[in-house]
């Protein structure tokens, strides 16, 4: 990641420090192992992917003006919006570079792929959340297409990276997308009844940018027509947000919109272990199986 | 470029009403027709450089906060900030899965190298511009890396899509290098001298983001202790746009900034000439020289 622009080093590293989770190449090299093993192709493949998730990490902070991203202040936050661009556009192409220097065309194309999904995914929300309306189907895409398309091509891209049989790269793709819906709704309910200490950002911070997600969609579903109203009139308001945090966090939790997005949460997780029993019983299925479970558990 | 998102077709709509100068994608055709002739992958190399020049342009506006582009409002003035990143983006898979759905590897490689210089030098400019400190050296580096290395790739790869001729590949890149620098410089100059009415775009707009260009860094070499650090101060003050423009603007002109800053447009144009005379004269031959000249003529 050397480069003769120091601003650039200097925010590279920057970002190095800020490790994350780290779950998508850990998926590309469970993925490779369930279905064979780990070749050289797959570290490349997991660095393609981690530098595309730090590059869009970086556009989405600015996307959603987001000050903090894993308990450090962001890029934009304290270079500002034009120089998180350029990062996120720079790490997108060494990301490029390096699989095309080792010629790995098949993990290019499921991967950009994703990036189109990802986009489409997040120009699709921005257009239902000014309208207000978002009904459980459009929720569901919207976050396929944003979270879990990623989430697959991780799973696709390291089981083509062991093996040629499309049979099994299909199957981690759908193992990987069940996941990925299935931590794109915890994520949202981290939103909720998380605590900002351990997820690294500000609770409510969905709300504030009125972003209606499953737990607020199934709540507003259960709701009288009155109650309705008002609380989309909350949303539109421009109220103090520790204000408005509670009155639609307290909505959602009295209508038991937590608890439906739990219960979906593990039902999307269930399919996704389901497709993975049919893969050996080895210890990377088994961590992999872990993953899944921690995907619907985590609390950051 | 269809979807199934609304505000996507719609934007895109938007984008394609102005269709700007097309001077990428004309440099491809006109290079391979140079170097022998068109092919289907030419067309194919064509539309990927003007998606991602689309998609770096709109990035670009984001990152100059500029509110007008090729006379329209800009994606970001239109639809804000979020909507452009995601829009660039989006635009730029597209690119990429064109060309990858062909198999058009070669293609990818020169392009997306470029992609990582563009950043780079945007990067550099960044970092230089805040320290208001930009030596001749240095802005030659950045406008080649932000400028020149774009159109290096299109007259490179409209030559690859014609001919596996190696030398001729990288002869037409070094004229592509050539001309878009020559292109950049008249670009700068245009900022001190341009009509807002034919370039679309407001005049001094460099001067405002304190980019240094050539013109000024000429004029600040000429310029004696006193003069040189009362205009950084000016360029450093909040003044009143107008103001700010107009003494800048009568410093440049004064010392022979523009004059400078055109005869090296010049010399770079016929160096960009020059290389392409070994070429058999052809019809194509003669419309890229007069491309050539256009670039250090035009008006916008």
């Amino acid at each position: 990641m050397k480069s003769e622009v120091g601003l650039l080093d200097k925010i590279a590293a920057y970002v190095l420090k800020q490790k994350g989770k780290q779950l998508r190449p850990t998926l590309v090299l469970l993925s490779a192992n369930v279905c064979g093993g780990i070749t050289d192709g797959t570290y490349r493949a997991a660095a393609l992917v981690e530098l595309l998730h730090t590059a869009t990490l970086i556009h989405d902070d600015v996307v959603d003006t987001a000050d903090m991203r894993r308990g450090f202040y962001s890029i934009n936050a304290l270079w500002k919006n034009k120089v998180a661009v350029l990062m996120g556009d720079y790490l997108l192409s060494r990301g490029l570079l390096l699989s095309l220097k080792h010629d790995d065309f098949r993990f290019l194309k499921i991967v950009t792929d994703a990036v189109r999904r990802m986009s489409e995914g997040e120009l699709l929300q921005i257009e239902k959340t000014r309208q207000l309306d978002i009904d459980e189907a459009t929720y569901f895409k919207i976050i396929s297409d944003k979270t879990a398309s990623l989430l697959a091509s991780c799973t696709e891209i390291g089981a083509a990276s062991a093996t040629t049989d499309e049979t099994h790269q299909k199957k981690m793709n759908t193992i990987g997308e069940n996941l990925g819906i299935a931590f794109q709704i915890q994520d949202d309910i981290l939103d909720y009844e998380g605590d900002s200490s351990q997820t690294g950002k500000p609770i409510g911070g969905d709300i504030k940018e009125k972003k209606i997600t499953l737990p607020l969609i199934y709540a507003l579903n259960q709701a009288t027509t009155d109650e309705r109203k008002n609380i989309l009139s909350i949303l539109k308001s421009e109220k103090k947000r520790s204000e408005l945090n509670k009155t639609v966090i307290d909505f959602v939790k009295t209508k038991g919109g937590i608890e439906y997005a739990e219960a979906k949460a593990q039902m999307y997780a269930k399919q996704s272990r389901d497709l993975l029993a049919a893969f050996p019983d080895t210890q990377s299925r088994r961590s992999m199986e872990q993953l899944i479970q921690y995907s619907i558990e985590r609390k950051k």
